[in-house]
């Protein structure tokens, strides 16, 4: 029985393809307003499934605007009712619906502080979007699973193509008409790897926990694909950075945890190759997504996906076969993905 | 049989003690130059338990310096190369070892970039110190388990200390003389629960799997005893704030899952209670340790501690119970936590 969460991830290049098409003209209007602003640094607030997409534009703005960047912690203004210096700053909102009060208090209180502040969100009209300077919208259509799949990926182009505005990126503005084919690679190299000899689809559904691993611009991914593992499979996973994995949680990669690693073409490869050979000498079956060179030591199976764009845009095809990873083991353990128990499409926290 | 780390959770009060005794001077001397500096951002590069003293840092610097601070991807500089605009910026390393190559690499890109650059460690003459324009030694003495716990500790004092010399925060000032004592409570309070008829233990050396939480100040409180039940007790625990758990991770709370709330007295306590609440209505046994009205909603049991310090100051006892716990669970499981698969007391990552 396919679930809307497997629609929806289907529908992501036909998503990212509208997007770049109707959705340029706010890009470079929000683009040239952070440009003229010239922001000396930048916070970043989110929950959930955007805070992933908001851990994405961190490294996008550092190694592209060349500021300083942080993810905001709500609780600061919203419990702690502290009153931050502002200016200077760019406050970089990220929201599917766009309906979170603690978001929107972080976003009013940035903009009176004097921040330059931007929403990026599926829902224009939103109380976040009313609260911001600049708004970008999604424009990847209404989305019914509770799993947030195409409204991440959206968030991320939407992400990646301001900024690269705002920078003048040229790597970043001419790959992205490339995003809707290298989108459409992805989903097709994820449900081949999924429904072929080497799936890793039993062993994440019979698996007790998981890890899920990237570096740079694709710790992101680590963390969004641990999320929807935990959300859809209802499988205890746990998102790291290689580097911090080595810090203390590799303890725990022993025979029935199952790794995941992300490994994108470009500078972080080296490093997440370096991890991977360290985790196929633990107990831990490791799988990998991505570009791995051929000579890298051997995990269970690899997804081919990615060589196509630069390393700053790869988190975009490289997250699709894990979002059909979780989609697959959450059926493969008799759940629905679309309605994890608990959870409502809007969480309104404080 | 005991273990280092028990003892060295153990040696905690008179490790506080010390540093409030010889470590002032280099405190106040910091906390002036901070002062004097005035910066506008701060940015926080730490790795593993030191990482989650630096999520402390950054709530005790948005609400008592007023500016904004985030936690650094070291792989902006270390892989990517990027160079960041850091004039104005606090750059603040937390380290037990300071030997770390991606935190000096940091430390020095920030230093030579205009930053002023602070670190706290418990190795004042190691490389990262000396890429350092500050150092704020921790005093701990020398710490043999691979699990930090008294240096963790150390750290959060360290960095309070200095911090409130820096904003002239007299709730934070006057308080730690307060600390020894409150730490030698905690300690007794943590090891009558254990020890008691409702104690967490056995629970927790069954249990497939743990969440932690806690909120504002104790975010890093939450985060870090999920780390500290990992490394020494090889039990797959994650930490979450209580608002980031409503997003998505609390559907993985089932009755294999223990949860831990850390609830200070304070602020962030509603919200606490709120997701105690939550909790409770899940299948997951949940345990608190803090300082919850008599009124909130049955846990399992709880560890009663920190009602004598500020809320600000509340994650330095409020852990302790949180690291016996750690070490108690070990040896129920038949480890030595002491010495986990995997790790060395330093790790060097790029």
């Amino acid at each position: 029985m396919a679930s809307m969460m497997l629609d929806e991830i289907l529908e992501t290049p036909a998503a990212i393809e509208r997007l770049l098409r109707d959705g340029m003209g706010a890009i470079r209007e929000a683009g040239a307003a952070i440009r003229a602003a010239r922001p000396r640094f930048a916070v970043i607030v989110a929950r959930g499934t955007s805070d992933h997409a908001g851990t994405y534009a961190r490294y996008v703005i550092e190694t592209r605007l060349g500021i300083p960047a942080g993810l905001a912690a709500p609780s600061v203004v919203t419990i702690y009712g502290a009153r931050l210096e502002w200016r200077d700053v760019l406050l970089l909102a990220i929201s599917q619906s766009g309906r979170s009060p603690d978001l929107v208090a972080v976003a009013d209180a940035a903009r009176q502080g004097g921040a330059l502040t931007m929403t990026v969100t599926n829902e224009p009209g939103s109380p976040l979007a009313v609260a911001s300077d600049l708004v970008v919208p999604c424009l990847a259509g209404l989305e019914r699973s509770v799993a947030a799949t195409k409204t991440y990926v959206a968030e991320l182009v939407s992400t990646a193509a301001v900024l690269g505005e705002a920078a003048g990126d040229r790597v970043i503005l001419e790959s992205l008409p490339m995003l809707p084919d290298a989108a459409a690679s992805a989903v097709a190299a994820g449900q081949a790897w999924l429904e072929g000899p080497a799936s890793p689809v039993q062993a994440f559904a019979d698996a007790e926990t998981a890890l899920v691993v990237g570096r740079g611009f694709n710790y992101a991914t680590a963390l969004e694909i641990a999320l929807k593992l935990k959300e859809a499979a209802l499988l205890f996973a746990d998102g790291y950075s290689t580097a911090d994995l080595l810090h203390g949680p590799i303890a725990v990669a022993h025979r029935d945890t199952q790794t995941l690693a992300f490994r994108a073409g470009g500078s972080a490869g080296a490093a997440v190759d370096e991890v991977i050979d360290r985790l196929i000498g633990t107990d831990s079956p490791t799988w990998v997504v991505g570009d791995p060179p051929d000579i890298a030591a051997r995990p269970v199976s690899t997804c081919r996906v990615g060589s196509g764009v630069p390393e700053v845009l790869s988190p975009i095809p490289l997250v699709l076969p894990g979002q059909l990873l979780a989609e697959s083991a959450a059926r493969a353990r008799g759940l629905d993905p679309d309605s994890p128990p608990g959870l409502a499409k809007v969480t309104r926290t404080v």
